[in-house]
């Protein structure tokens, strides 16, 4: 195929030095698996490790992207360069409808330091792909300070918005969800932040404080370990951002003075790698299905001449 | 480990025999991963290919679990051997919740030709895991002649539902899910056969309209091809039925009469026997963890001393 070729070199030295097309450039490659991918990583890597990564996670209709915006525009105050990537697990598409919504955001649109992105990232795997952590590099090695990872809470893609980021803070609303019921989804294993936004509705108390009855309940109780802080913003009016960048600055001074931050992201690096062998050697078996050996394995199987483990360890053996 | 020893050949040929305990002790192996399954399917593979798989799914309070009862009971009126496994992909917990639901079922529970056995299916893959394939292989090779899988419709279980059946019933209710809803769950592709249930409710006549409309629409209106149809039905008093039954056997008619059944079960055969190898080389890399390898490769990630692709070459170099 006569794939587009690339200048590597060139296109990471651009995004080096301030070029937002070239980022943008550079993540399309990742969202097309583009051959040249490997060569931009390798570019890349040394490069990488300055960017913090922020999750920011919550169902549908709590103020992600308002939230996001007002702590784009604290984090811009401060002069840092940020990067945002807003992730729908639930598309199969880019672009479109995320950053449709965000008239907000255009406040930061037309600001050089600011990267704004939307990714699409239904991949083979569901929730989450391994692009994301590839983008996350590609910002990381444009000089982001900070890159903030928006995505909607669903099923298991909190989750795995945590295992990407260094600080993973978590919103929720008023009446929306209480401490029970984050408790059942899992959320409060993965916030190092819980945010109750809307705070100006009834019913604000008593979520923080379910919240925080839970969290006590929780193993994180012992000394030197992070407790969870729960803080009460209504992002629409700005209320409650000073105590949120407090929070999160005491999150990264504890990560930094632990090991919590270099556990977090070698564990972070161990699934990418896996994740990337692993898509090599199915491409390798699939490359089996083209050459129909594996068709014939399966014949073996659907008529009794064979059973699926033995016809496993076959593939195994022609891979290995 | 001292794993419990396991009497393979003696509990295959109590199985086909029709010992439910058997069957029951089998389909345990399967859901622990059990060391001795592999001599387990080797020991069922000469006795399987016999039984015909239905998929049924729908969302919730489509009325499932009432329409598996009727149709078990038809085909109980044949004199055939019937096998239920209930699949829940939502829950990581066996056995509890959708027996505990199924009350009707106890017209079936006593009846020593019906095997039911109720599958939490949450594996490493999300949605229903290869577990699934592998409880199918148990209940054929104990001699069942029909094997109904019943699945809530979440997320992707459907399209996989579909994977492992060989005829797949989609419900729907009135009001719950028309044509164009239908057709964005990406069911329209997967179904043999739809089944609007609940079609005393308002809006029932309108929703068959609406799937036929949208299923003329689709490219399944070659000669040869099959062209799903789409029966009402009133499960709860066994209306429509007998539609549901005719619909089914004129299924299993074009499947055996086309090459359709043949390709559905050698697609079934190899993606059983690419997860499953695809597991074992999981739980290689995985030992590469363990050695400590895994290690260094995500540090000299993080330091930027190497990228996710030339350590995931490293990765696939040691495993073959």
């Amino acid at each position: 195929m006569a794939a587009r070729s690339v200048d590597v070199p060139a296109l990471v030295a651009a995004a080096r030095a301030g070029s937002p097309r070239a980022v943008a450039r550079l993540i399309s490659l990742v969202e097309d698996a583009h051959p040249a991918l490997r060569e931009v990583m390798a570019a890349l890597a040394p490069h990488t490790g300055h960017a913090h990564v922020i999750g920011l996670t919550g169902s549908p209709g709590v103020g992600k992207s308002t939230s996001t915006t007002t702590m784009v525009g604290a984090f811009r105050a401060r002069g840092k360069r940020v990067g945002i990537l807003a992730v729908d697990p639930s598309s199969p598409f880019s672009g479109g409808a995320l950053l449709g919504d965000r008239v907000r955001m255009q406040d930061h649109v037309l600001d050089p330091e600011v990267y704004i992105r939307s990714m699409a990232s239904r991949g083979h795997l569901g929730g989450l792909s391994w692009t994301t952590p590839q983008a996350l590099r590609v910002l990381d090695a444009a000089g982001c300070d900070v890159i903030l990872v928006e995505t909607v809470g669903v099923g298991q893609s909190e989750v795995e918005v945590a295992g990407l980021a260094d600080t993973t803070i978590v919103l929720l609303a008023p009446g929306m969800g209480d401490g029970i019921q984050a408790a059942k989804a899992g959320i409060l294993e993965i916030g190092d932040l819980f945010v109750v936004n809307k705070a100006d509705r009834d019913g604000a108390d008593a979520t923080v404080r379910d919240l925080r009855h839970m969290i006590s309940l929780g193993d994180r109780t012992e000394p030197g370990l992070w407790r969870p802080p729960v803080v009460k913003t209504v992002a629409a009016r700005g209320e409650g951002l000073d105590d949120v960048m407090e929070a999160v600055d005491k999150h990264v001074e504890w990560l930094s003075s632990s090991s919590a931050l270099r556990q977090r992201r070698l564990a972070r690096a161990g699934t990418e790698i896996e994740a990337i062998a692993m898509a090599a050697l199915r491409s390798r078996i699939a490359s089996l299905r083209h050459d129909e050996s594996l068709d014939r394995l399966a014949a073996d199987v659907v008529d009794g001449r064979s059973d699926p483990y033995a016809a496993a360890d076959q593939v195994v053996a022609a891979l290995t």
